[in-house]
């Protein structure tokens, strides 16, 4: 229903009963909750062909704010945006996810405070915060789950610590990845059905959209490809098994690797690439090649239509498309291959935060997210 | 609206509207389409607290037949079944998929003859053919694709084949695993939300259920396990390629492998290892651990919730599941492995035809279903 509030194509009570197929009576509780969780407004009147004219129904992107984050291994973006989508203010800078969660997150509420300062805005105001992390996440409880790059982490509730700072918010908490899968998907490739975005950064790991949706399994771990085990190989790998994709081709291997060049980090890798540094396009092209070979089984699997290439590695290296494509090609059945697209990521750095606004507009746009934010009206404590 | 009637949740149309939430006049349009098609019938009345009371709706599973074949790669299972999917009749033959199509395909339909003679039918009355072929299909169109196994039949198209015959009838075809996994998981799992059922016959290929629904790619070869390319083999496989799964693991491979006992099909190999052939079960043994090393990269892809196995190659050998179960865990991430089942199919030979009989109802069922019946009793040349 807010759908095609938001997109026009229903804006009048009656309309909406048409378009959806509905009872009046059902469309009219709905829009009652709605109006009165402020997240409609009424406002004009639509042209008449006699009768009362019927009342404009339009979404009040000004009802609240969300902020988001999405946290890398060692870089963080942050935005503040209206319910809207709207961006209000961004701001990025470098972190270390392997630290204590609290440590961590208390760096990302003091920039979320910074935020609010810079656009004028209040805490009060803020009606979801959706953050991202690099870690398999307990979707409905917002739970870190064994976390290989962050094991401090560990069945850490990422809602509990912003609930008790934004008592008016609802916390989302998801998968980078699955983040940035979503993001693309909203922003550039709304039409494709079965879509996957591979993030070759520190880590390595892909977010699913099929059948038009996210995808993240059964213990929100779909997509954990980085620990796919790799033939020839036994390099140790964090998370306690040897021979991991991550292992061998994630950006920290890389950084490890290349530790002579002074790269502490996937993002230095990147950069001495860019640079020209051969030594760092060699290490690059040949972990493009592996990824290749994994995601040629993965295709096997699931026949997506669009892969998108992102993380701070997929930017610096002319040749990566046509490194993955070769690991690709060289295994995969024709048919699996014959009209898949393999692109770079249009959205780059942004895309894991406009899928975390998308992931927070959806939940608070979803009945639980307004019978939610009617119940905090309605509490005495606000 | 067919399942709340087939189910008997709703079975008025003031019910229905109830139920669905939707305007009264919608029902009333649907529920005339259907009485139309004959797919539904009012029969009795409801209990009344006043006024006039409401007519009972009923699926009409007297409307029509539906007839199907699951093909496999030397065996095939036939059922006639009335449209509520109650069985009138099954056969099962050996037959050989790697022929000329029309050949395969007039011992199919000599076979649905003799089931329509034997239930005292005629084939006026089919309403839907349902045909499970082990090869890859473009599901809208029901054309083979690059299929391996039965090279001839590429670019065929089944449905044309059957057109002629059956004027009356809808066709459908779709990849015999995904039928195995839809008939699994609707007789046996329906809350499970992500299952695959993983075929281990003469080829290897995996049927999936996402979010409860089928989930067969952009080309229609999702699941394809089978040519995924295993490490340290370069074993030619009949795709073209080399080192594949079933080239290694398949129970094709397996019957050239013990040639000389006699083996000339995956059955064959799976009879030996019930006799207690040490040499069939070590090899089954062997060729399911290489299966479960595959299994565990797309489970760390897909995290799914329940692993089923089926395929003729499934049966005979307590220690299959063990064997699996051992290269899974080998390789596989324990959040990904924490909770998921893995299970020997229950529906066993039967999978497919449950399957295909489940896709014919939901296609006879569905709006396009609904509107070619109508389409069909219009027509002058019925």
């Amino acid at each position: 229903m807010l759908k095609h509030i938001a997109a026009g194509s229903a804006r009048t009570r009656v309309d909406l009963a048409r378009v959806m197929g509905l009872a009046r009576s059902t469309v009219s509780q709905r829009i009652d909750a709605l109006l009165a969780a402020e997240l409609i407004v009424e406002r004009g009147t639509a042209a008449s062909s006699g009768g009362r004219p019927a009342l404009l129904l339009r979404l009040n992107t000004q009802a609240g704010l969300i902020l988001s984050a999405d946290l890398g291994a060692t870089h963080a973006w942050l935005a503040l945006s209206d319910l809207g989508g709207q961006p209000l203010a961004e701001i990025d800078n470098d972190i270390t996810i392997d630290q204590e969660p609290r440590q961590v997150l208390d760096g990302v509420d003091q920039r979320f405070s910074e935020l609010l300062a810079k656009a004028g805005c209040d805490a009060q105001q803020v009606r979801v915060i959706a953050v991202g992390v690099p870690a398999p996440v307990e979707l409905p409880v917002g739970k870190v789950v064994s976390p290989p790059l962050m094991p401090q982490w560990d069945d850490y509730s990422v809602p509990e610590y912003f609930e008790e700072r934004y008592p008016a918010a609802q916390i989302v908490v998801d998968n980078d990845v699955n983040l940035m899968a979503r993001g693309e998907h909203q922003e550039h490739y709304r039409d494709v059905k079965h879509l996957l975005f591979v993030k070759f950064g520190t880590g390595i790991g892909c977010g699913i959209i099929i059948d038009g949706e996210p995808h993240s399994g059964a213990q929100g771990c779909a997509g954990d490809i980085g620990h796919i085990r790799l033939p020839n190989s036994d390099t140790p790998c964090r998370c306690g098994k040897s021979g991991c994709l991550e292992a061998v081709a994630g950006g920290g291997a890389l950084a490890k690797e290349l530790h002579y060049l002074n790269a502490a980090t996937a993002r230095d890798v990147a950069q001495l690439a860019a640079k020209g540094e051969l030594r760092a396009r060699r290490a690059i092209s040949l972990a493009a090649q592996r990824i290749g070979e994994v995601l040629a089984a993965i295709i096997s699997f699931a026949n997506p239509e669009v892969i998108i290439l992102g993380g701070s590695l997929a930017r610096f290296n002319e040749t990566l498309l046509a490194d993955i494509r070769s690991g690709i090609y060289n295994r995969a059945l024709p048919l699996a291959t014959r009209s898949l697209r393999i692109e770079t990521s249009k959205l780059d750095e942004r895309a894991g935060t406009i899928g975390a606004i998308s992931l927070a507009q959806q939940r608070i746009f979803s009945p639980t997210g307004v019978a939610k934010l009617l119940d905090a009206q309605h509490s005495p404590g606000k």
